[in-house]
């Protein structure tokens, strides 16, 4: 095990008798840490940023941007191109109206990959532009081939999962932008998966737009993250109306302030980014090359354990060194909603169902399918719980 | 005094020495109620809400709703008129967008008043419809004469505050809501300084939306409330596009939820919705009404004071019956800022500036004012405490 895997110590849900958490993927456990950081901001200097003068005020605005530099600098951003949210989604949605309304019309062609969670979907749909989505592979890789002929077409934006949260795929999200910067489109991609599993460098990567979120990345619920070029945020229009996004406000129009706080309108989650600066924080004193070592092992062992199991099909690339921390399979003899249930019963907590990509399940076959997620305190004595569990489903339905 | 004032065993910061906090109307204090309740779901169901099978999915799930029942009820609305937001802009925002996008064009006109927190102000500039602006009488209270005159001009809607957060006046939403019904147009009124101070009747005040935030009402950051009646929320298009918030999702159009779920996009603040639901209930358990007595009680004592102190002007109505539990200021020796900052220096918290309302400043005169407000937890002594620093104040500028 290249990892000291965190116990219950660090995250006090694991302490419950008997549970397995594999649900990461959906929602992470938050790390003592970032509780532990929340409960100062609101027991010790609980008070209104950027707009106080008082000392309490001052401390909290201080601990917000502190964060926001935490933050920035755990993917390699700058704090200038670091805005927070409420989740990804609503990062994605702020990147639809904002850059979108003001630079795609509905002629534009905005490409999106068949392995899009909803998130990364829906908002191009709303939209109101033409759409048309990169081929999967029967090996769980987009199809670059016609990657490349759909850019002949001159998109405005591809939008594409850095990993995907149904069959695991790590995208090479480099080489799709070095591809859509030299046919002229902008790249977005959603790390609301790859952040908390990966090194992730956004400027390496160089993405305009990334998107992830705090309660996957053993942060809190209620914050979300988005980096965008900082060239692209000043120029880009308002989302949300009100508070502190403002310079001077006329009775009928306004002047906006300069980008991260154009997007960050009204209170926002002072507690959260908190709470998330210290997550990135342990997370890096881990070693973010540590954490995917980790997940990389508890991966490959749960895909020869389950390829062990009779009647089971994995969803994408059996290769672990090609995939993120999860692994979504289908039983030939029951539903996956029965599986997790009886999973659940025996305190083993996967996910079943479409998992928010029900074009992904389209392509695939299966209209669900049953998730484990391996996050930084998983193991294999949990991968064998999970397969140990597997046997009381073949009993009742196999 | 009629409410046994609640201390720093309730509200933890109170407990820093020589502490007086009456910032209360920028963000509140958050009661432990309302922490522990976060905690118990950090450490001991934290999962994802809605779409996890296994039991403590279902914990979370059910506490979720559980706290959606508990801020509908509070307010006299109902949970399916009830939609969680990260804030009350966002809420009002939601409205603008949804709502307003399809049923506002460039030529129609929205109403909003003279006394408009940016976060109901700016909203409607970004719409890009006409505006017009009940204006607001020599006493703080709104032209009920001219708004008749307005609403003949047919607005869409009436925009309009509960209770200003600078000049403390408490508008009549019923009337202004009947008056705006018999016209045609609907109402929002926002909630924000409302909530958290007076007993509030959403049914009875027969608005359309009504929107309101936690950080303000006890509970923590990262929540917001927009209550809205059904018939409205069903016709309404999605807002932010993501998970959860779909039936079913085509590759080039997709389903919507059934509302609130169809304006949920994305993992939704979990803990902070509980964590605002507990914070309603200890409300509930102190009574609104005595909330409000004791902040009128508060602010009675305040304007009294304050009415001796030389040089110093109050900005709004003197009769504490007419005004929620704030009071803005000015002294005609010393800036604003200058003001809260000594008496910050002192330990007492208020607020200096603009307070996100610079249309009512320039209406005022007034570019900047000093306010205090006052929580539940707010005494006399601290009123005295924040006159005597105002002496240090006039020892420096007078």
């Amino acid at each position: 095990m290249s990892l000291a895997v965190p116990t219950s110590a660090e995250f006090p849900v694991l302490a419950r008798e008997g549970l397995v958490y594999l649900d990461t993927a959906a929602t992470s456990q938050t790390v003592r840490p970032a509780l532990e950081a929340m409960d100062r901001y609101y027991e010790t200097y609980r008070a209104s940023i950027h707009r106080g003068v008082y000392p309490i005020a001052a401390e909290a605005t201080e601990a917000y941007e502190v964060a926001r530099r935490q933050v920035a600098e755990f993917v390699n951003s700058t704090p200038g191109e670091t805005v927070f949210t409420r989740n990804a989604t609503e990062a994605i949605n702020l990147v639809a109206y904002s850059w979108g309304r003001a630079n795609v019309g509905p002629d534009d062609l905005v490409l999106i990959s068949q392995m899009e969670h909803h998130s990364n979907l829906v908002p191009w749909q709303l939209l109101g532009c033409r759409l048309a989505y990169i081929p999967m592979l029967e090996d769980g890789t987009l199809d670059l081939d016609e990657y490349d002929r759909l850019l002949e077409r001159s998109p405005k934006l591809v939008a594409v999962t850095h990993v995907s949260n149904v069959v695991g795929t790590i995208n090479p999200i480099a080489e799709i932008t070095r591809r859509a910067h030299a046919g002229g489109a902008l790249v977005l991609a959603d790390g609301a998966q790859a952040v908390p599993s990966l090194p992730v460098d956004v400027a390496e990567l160089d993405v305009d737009f990334y998107a992830w979120t705090g309660h996957k990345a053993y942060g809190p619920t209620g914050i979300g993250v988005l980096h965008g070029k900082r060239e692209l945020l000043e120029a880009m229009p308002p989302f949300l109306g009100g508070g502190h996004m403002i310079t001077r406000v006329g009775d009928f129009e306004s002047q906006w302030a300069e980008p991260p706080a154009k997007f960050e309108a009204g209170t926002m989650p002072v507690a959260e980014a908190i709470g998330l600066g210290a997550a990135v924080e342990w997370l890096s004193g881990i070693g973010m090359e540590n954490v995917r070592e980790h997940g990389r092992d508890v991966t490959a062992y749960a895909l020869e354990r389950l390829s062990e199991v009779p009647g089971l099909t994995i969803h994408g690339s059996l290769d672990p060194d090609v995939r993120g921390a999860l692994v979504t399979f289908v039983l030939d003899y029951a539903h996956p909603h029965d599986v997790a249930e009886i999973l659940g019963r025996q305190g083993v907590c996967v996910r079943a169902g479409h998992h928010c990509a029900q074009v992904l399940m389209r392509r695939l076959g299966s209209p669900a399918s049953t998730r484990a997620s391996f996050a930084v305190h998983a193991t294999r004595e949990d991968v064998d719980r999970m397969v140990d569990a597997l046997g009381q489903v073949h009993d009742i339905f196999g």
